[in-house]
């Protein structure tokens, strides 16, 4: 495996999307279809696509562990539910399962914490200690291609009180380092425009606070 | 600026390559062009669409600082050259511009170092410490617009001992964190495919080391 030789692909037809159009609806999908499997051939385009981001030196140093298994996404499942709530109450002392208002913007995140055990599909992101540069982009497009076969995605984080169990859900060795997790799955809600600070603020020209021409 | 309203934005017509199309030929792109400047609404659809990708709780932390101000590039160059040659110092003890033989994977990268000066347009990416994994995504969206606009990019960083004079350079505040920079031009190669590792070899599935379905 570790000495397989790279190979080049050509860019898959289901990817016909225009780039802007999966950029531009890229929302963050967290009500996923649990009943819709992901078929084999669309993870191996989302895998695919991943491997095409760019690496520092070019390394390639991330190493995907797709789940589909039913019961072991159960498993993680708790895991996760048990992590977001970890990770809520370090910041806000909040209880497990506690009422979050309608209007939170945690609502969601919190659902998805309950729902996560049902996800069709579920992939952790991993490597031998690599940094955050040459890794996200390959998450990001594993993401743009989910988009582009109309799965919905979320990049989402654990908490250090599950990582043991989760690496040994998986028998993950013990010198790899976990990234992040990413749901998958057909959306129960739809794709759509997406809300951002306009670039005419978050953007500079020349200078430090120098506003662009836009 | 900061207390901007989020909006949202229409997929620009620019990006209707194939989402396949510029991931699969998105190349890192070292040999620019430096006698065709990038126009200002491209680098702003590049800067939106940077916006889109995902940040963690959508807090949206990356503030990008673009660079055409020739002057200032020439400036920025000189250190990016002492950056590149001391890192190269740090991992292998090589003396500023040394030869290096045709067939190195540094030698693309060595050359960048030389010609940065007259790159066309620098992308410098700062936030207020966001992690990684709230950063890296908007910088592959940023890469992939350009692609889409048929302007090479590539993702690269910095040595430490410059950063005081990049912020001197830019009047970058104090508090402020550089990521990575991303120079711009149309290239003077071509795009094309990329070779990676198959990923039959870097997914595993429901348990590591056990390989995927293709």
């Amino acid at each position: 495996m570790s000495d397989a030789e790279p190979i080049a692909l050509d860019p898959p037809e289901e990817l016909s999307i225009s780039l802007g159009e999966a950029m531009f609806t890229q929302r963050a999908i967290r009500r996923l279809d649990p009943d819709r499997p992901i078929a084999a051939a669309d993870l191996k385009i989302m895998m695919d696509a991943a491997s095409k981001a760019p690496t520092g030196a070019n390394i390639q140093p991330v190493r995907m562990l797709v789940v589909t298994d039913r019961a072991k996404i159960a498993s993680f499942g708790e895991l996760y539910h048990e992590a977001w709530w970890a990770k809520r109450a370090d910041a806000y002392g909040w209880e497990p399962d506690q009422e979050i208002p309608a209007d939170s913007p945690y609502r969601m995140p919190a659902l998805l914490a309950s729902e996560m055990a049902a996800a069709p599909a579920v992939v952790l992101v991993f490597s031998h200690d690599a940094p955050g540069v040459s890794v996200y982009p390959t998450v990001q497009n594993l993401m743009l291609a989910a988009r582009g076969l109309g799965v919905g995605s979320v990049l989402t984080t654990l908490h250090a009180s599950v990582m043991d169990r989760v690496n040994d859900l998986f028998s993950v060795p013990t010198d790899v380092r976990f990234h992040c997790c990413v749901p998958l799955g057909y959306p129960r809600g739809n794709f759509g425009s997406t809300h951002r600070l306009p670039t005419s603020g978050t953007t500079f020209l020349d200078s430090w606070g120098s506003p662009p021409p836009w």
